[in-house]
């Protein structure tokens, strides 16, 4: 089967043609100044007819689009159902009458972290397992849920799907999403800054110097000695340690598999988790096997032909 | 349809004759001191009996029997798949032939808590909907969850009934479960004296005199304004509250239902909660319903017919 695939981020659309679980090319959409979605689609529908021109291909060769969104989407009724401060009318825009009129394909669409984990179990760290987490650590923290071969929607379609705004903290941070504590709140990208500067000692830390304090500084400050940053460093591996227990609780997994920019430092990050879970998850049944993603930023164009195929009830 | 119903906690078993969503006559079996499931099965069996004899019943008129079980428990292979130091013969058992064999009738076993759910569901506080969680705040803090008129169990059948051990204070105490910080290490009866005596001031409170500190003295002597108490009383309050949210966040429920020896104080637990939910919790869709559990001790029992109903895949 063959599907066009765009995955909408925050600062970049990434639109692929696919072959099961082939990529047959792809070209990463600058979207830095544009909010709002109709201007998007417009953008990756002309990107995508260029592919399949370039690519000596047909319209007609597909059987789908599928299109992965960074907000709560109900892929039931092909909708964003909630945005986070981006591309807020979306919830307003009818994705299957667009593909409709601009490709005369169906569309189906989903929250980009499903997206990510549907293409991590089809073709990447995920094969084979039907029960499945997966991690997201970067500028926020992903975290959903496949439980017995199916992605986990829920009532709302949001089951299964905030795995980084499950509270770590009860009497913590203020998170984007409205919650106190929150993974995402404590230990992501956004919130790296804010925790670095409320350490005591930070204005004597080799961070202060740093315009935007991201997680490539703070692990290499900390390798460097600087007592603030591994402060935080800890702190960040224990939360996201603590996050995956939550999330092995909540779902009952085989294998959680993480992604995210973060993961430059697998190196760490891996074998930390691995040991806190071991030690700490309640898994009579074994151990939950901890993967680092295998398809990086390209895990939601992977996941399109498994989406389009789905059925959905 | 017409079921024995039994429903095994810590220090008693709660045995029925259930039709369909009434009870016909139950009575309590006190369990103290008795460590052994076979045991237990040996005694609630005669109790069985017996109240079949006395109701003039015949075991012909029963299509099953349901078991509730205080641990994680596989329900589609009818097996106990872990205690929490209580009755740690139970996984070896064979319930089934048990059941066979005392009776002539089949057995479903299922935890307790996912048990009570199925009955608040059925015929209590959660009627007439499908995506449920239902917390118990007592010795311990259950949470499990029903998604789209399904219990969800999961791969191991530890998913969506663990909600007690959700962590949330990533740096906190430890649970007998294992964990770090989970919802019942922090806010459960058991954790509740552990708690009050770390509060400083403690020796000065009026709780210092109480020999087992329990939630009915904590909310009383809040009220007569001793400092302790408050606080501790308050940071339950929170705790419980932000354990409702994660719940949310992982299951997407429309309604919580809460339950449970320290719903005794509802009249202060379930404003808090519905407040503290309704102002932090993502959702987008409208409001979950914050419910008392209306059938207290009975519900693993009104839960029976349900539990043997159901087709189990």
């Amino acid at each position: 089967m063959k599907a066009l695939a765009v995955d909408i981020g925050g600062t970049h659309a990434n639109c692929g043609l696919v072959e099961n679980d082939r990529i047959l090319t792809h070209e990463s959409v600058d979207l830095t100044g544009t909010m709002n979605i109709r201007a998007v689609l417009s953008r990756v529908g002309d990107v995508l007819r260029q592919l399949v021109h370039q690519h000596s291909q047909s319209l007609t060769d597909f059987q789908g689009i599928a299109v992965g969104f960074a907000g709560l989407v109900d892929s039931r009724i092909g909708r964003v159902v909630s945005t986070n401060k981006k591309y807020d009318d979306a919830p307003e825009v009818d994705f299957c009458a667009w593909a409709r009129d601009a490709f005369g394909l169906p569309l189906r669409i989903e929250n980009d972290a499903r997206l990510a984990l549907l293409g991590e179990s089809y073709a990447g760290a995920a094969r084979g397992f039907g029960d499945v987490v997966m991690m997201t650590l970067g500028t926020g923290i992903g975290g959903v849920a496949m439980i017995e071969g199916k992605l986990l929607r829920g009532k709302h379609a949001q089951a299964g799907c905030l795995g980084g705004h499950i509270p770590v903290l009860f009497n913590g941070r203020a998170c984007t999403c409205g919650g106190i504590g929150c993974a995402e709140a404590e230990a992501s990208g956004w919130a790296l800054p804010g925790v670095v500067r409320s350490v005591p000692g930070f204005p004597e830390s080799s961070l202060s110097s740093i315009a935007n304090i991201g997680f490539k500084h703070l692990f290499e400050e900390a390798e460097r000695g600087d007592r603030v940053a591994q402060i935080v460093r800890d702190r960040c591996l224990n939360i996201w340690a603590v996050d995956a227990v939550a999330l092995i609780h909540a779902y009952d997994p085989e294998v959680i598999v993480i992604g995210g920019g973060v993961m430059e430092r697998a190196d760490i990050i891996s074998p930390y988790i691995e040991a806190y879970v071991q030690k700490y998850a309640w898994t009579p049944w074994g151990k939950v096997q901890i993967r680092r993603a295998e398809l990086a930023n390209n895990a939601a164009l992977v996941g399109a032909v498994p989406l389009i195929s789905e059925r959905i009830s």
